[in-house]
Parts: C-alpha cells; sequence; structure tokens
C-alpha cells in the first residue's frame, strides 16, 4: 500500500536544489517532505537554508539537523512546499487544519514559488465542505463569533483538549462551516475587511503547481 | 487658561445615560472622559457598565471604581467615547498614536454610537501628517516592514524605551509617514488585504459626532 502522503512529500523534495531558502510547511503531508530534506542532507550533502510556519515543524527540522533561518531574516523565499486540506481546479484552496495558517500565509507571501501537496481527497471542484478557518484576536471573539452565527457561517471555536485553542501568535480559531463557498474572492474580501480577523484560510493566486498522490504516482497539476 | 482636552471629556459624558454600556477610549483626552464617569458615579449616582480599549484604561477606570465588563460579554456597547489623533471634515479619522487601536476599533465595531473627542490641533482637512500606525504580527514583521519601505510609505517601528512596542495583543506597530493620504478607502484596503496586518489605524465611517475642544467652549460635528 502506497502511502500518497510519503510519495508526494518526496516528490516534492525534486524542486529543491543547492543553495535555496526553503519554506517548510506544516502538517501531515508537510512532515513527508521535511523529513526528505533532512534525508538529502544528511546522505547527499544537499545545503538550503529552510524557514518554518510552525513550532511544531520547527522542532521537526531542527531535529533533523536542517539550517534554519527565522523569516524575517531572509529577503525572500525561493520555494515553499506545505499541504492543503482542500484545493480546487484553479488552485486555490483552504489552509488551516493544522491551525498554522497565519505563519504559513506569511512564509507563502514571502515566497517566490510556493508548492502543495496533497492526496486525491484534497481536490475539490468547490472549496467549503472543509471547515474554513478564520485566525482571530482573543479580544472581542465572542462577538466575532455572534457575528458570524448571524451570517449564517455556522462557526465553532477550535478546541484542544477541552480549552480553546491557541496559535502560536496568541489568537483563536473560529471554523466556518460553509459547505459551498460560492464566490471565494468576496468572502476573502469581506473576511480580509473583518475587525478583530487576523487572517484565514483561503489561499487564493498564492500557488503556482499542486502535487496530488495517487495509486499510480504523483501528478503535477499546474497553473 | 482652559483644558480643552478636560472640556471635551466632560462634554462627552453628557451623553452617558443610566443604564447604558459605554466604551471607553484610551489616551490623555479620553482619560478626562473616563474621569468625569467616575465623578458621576461616585457623586450623581450614574449606573452604567463600561468596556474598555486598552490595560492603561482598565487601570484608570478600576481604580475609579467604575463597573467593568468585558467586550465578549456584551451583546452591543451603547456609546463609545474615545480621542484621535486626526479627523478630517468627513469625520474619518487617524487613530492610534497610544497603541491601542485594535481594541479601540474592536469596540468601535461593537457600538451602536461612536463620538471623537479632540482639541482644535487634530483638525485637518486630509489625513496623513499624522504617522499612520499600522498593527502587525510579530513574525515576519521585517519583510512586512522592508515591503513598506518599497511602497514609500516611509515606516519606522514604534518604540517603547530601546525596544520594540508590543500592543496589548502581543503585536508590533510600524507607524507609516505619508504626508497626505490621497484616498482613504484604497489604502484602508489595502491594508486589509496585506498578510500580516492585524488592523491599521484609519477609522473610516465609524464615527457619528465629532467633539471639539475650543477657547469658546466645546462644538459638535455631527455627520
Amino acid at each position: 500500500m502506497v502511502n500518497l502522503k510519503e510519495q508526494v512529500g518526496i516528490k516534492a523534495a525534486e524542486f529543491v536544489k543547492d543553495g535555496m531558502i526553503v519554506g517548510l510547511g506544516t502538517g501531515s503531508t508537510a512532515y513527508y517532505f521535511v523529513a526528505e530534506l533532512g534525508r538529502r542532507i544528511k546522505e547527499e550533502g544537499l545545503k538550503i537554508t529552510a524557514v518554518t510556519t510552525s513550532s511544531v515543524t520547527y522542532d521537526q527540522a531542527e531535529s533533523l539537523g536542517i539550517p534554519l533561518k527565522a523569516i524575517d531574516d531572509v529577503e525572500v523565499v525561493d520555494v515553499t512546499v506545505d499541504g492543503a486540506d482542500e484545493v480546487d481546479p484553479q488552485l486555490n484552496g483552504i489552509k488551516g487544519g493544522g491551525g498554522a495558517l497565519l505563519m504559513e500565509k506569511i512564509v507563502a507571501t514571502n515566497s517566490k514559488d510556493c508548492i502543495w501537496i496533497v492526496d486525491e481527497s484534497k481536490q475539490v471542484k468547490t472549496l467549503g465542505a472543509f471547515k474554513l478557518p478564520v485566525e482571530v484576536v482573543q479580544y472581542g471573539a465572542e462577538n466575532l463569533f455572534r457575528h458570524f452565527e448571524q451570517k449564517g457561517y455556522h462557526p465553532s471555536f477550535r478546541l484542544a483538549d477541552d480549552h480553546r485553542f491557541v496559535t502560536d501568535q496568541g489568537n483563536f480559531i473560529i471554523d466556518l462551516d460553509l459547505k459551498v463557498i460560492k464566490d471565494t474572492e468576496a468572502l476573502a474580501n469581506e473576511l480580509d475587511h473583518t475587525v478583530g480577523v487576523v487572517e484565514h484560510g483561503l489561499f487564493l493566486n498564492m500557488i503556482s503547481k499542486v502535487i496530488v498522490g495517487t495509486p499510480d504516482g504523483p501528478v503535477i497539476i499546474e497553473k
């Protein structure tokens, strides 16, 4: 049985060359990409510098001996490889299931090239079956929650055990159960303008390439 | 010599009635409004509940015995009174000189009515002589700073003594030295869409009334 997440993680590492500054995504698929980079550094002498998108990935990369820099200490990232929770045929998608969407979006914004790695199950015609994560300031979060309720967005606070999940930046996450997002641009625009919203999980026009894991091998979809 | 800040602070308190939930602004002018509410509670038996927009105002209000609630524990604020750093003839303005713009904007967004209290020096034809505060996520703030430099926005990090100022929500503030903001809506829109920006100091279409302190007494400008 092929591990599709491992398949695409290894495939994506082929796009990493000596001397690059590489953005390391977060999550169960990005995990294999980071692991493969660690292997290539150790076995093949690959020379890269990496920036991470979460404390979890930071810990993994550090344990593998991948040279790390803070995002603020690099001018630009050459390529970022990350997972996604949903991706549509236009290569737009939803991220944030792992709770790292803010750092992931900041790294993606500072990257010349962004690649997503997913298994087939993440491909959708229309975004929205996956709950859209919205990172919000703790102060006033209850009011924002009620605002989303009134809009019919079926919000729920992300939990960790029995308390509210707190992101690496100290914010809450409210997941919106939208089922189908008819107009992604309009929703992104609305959320960008909403006071108290730090960032949201809609990644639009940011990705150049998606590598999809299939039982027949990885398939690359380009824009 | 009349204290114009005290004059408008006291005037604004006239709009506060028994039973109201009141938003308390932050800064040297709002200070007098809060002080006057404290006096009226003590001397006149005024009955209100207040929400605050900063830890500084919280401490002042608490010391005066003003009953306080968290913003998340009230459905809606009846009236919020706050200062401003600049206000134009359309009653749009810039806030954030005191570093509390995010909480101030969250409270304003949840208020039925917002009143600004300023002295004459804050009235301008066009916004922008006052540096526009932008609250940004710490992660990636250097890259955002460079982005603003490239845009010609003359950014500077807000400092506190010899280190970077950190807001009550744990973010940095970058002040943009724009001189003149030609299109406030376009700039607000651009900043809302900028990844890493939590909030900005442009308050557009949020204010119903500005009370201006003058040597001849307070002047009320309504929308």
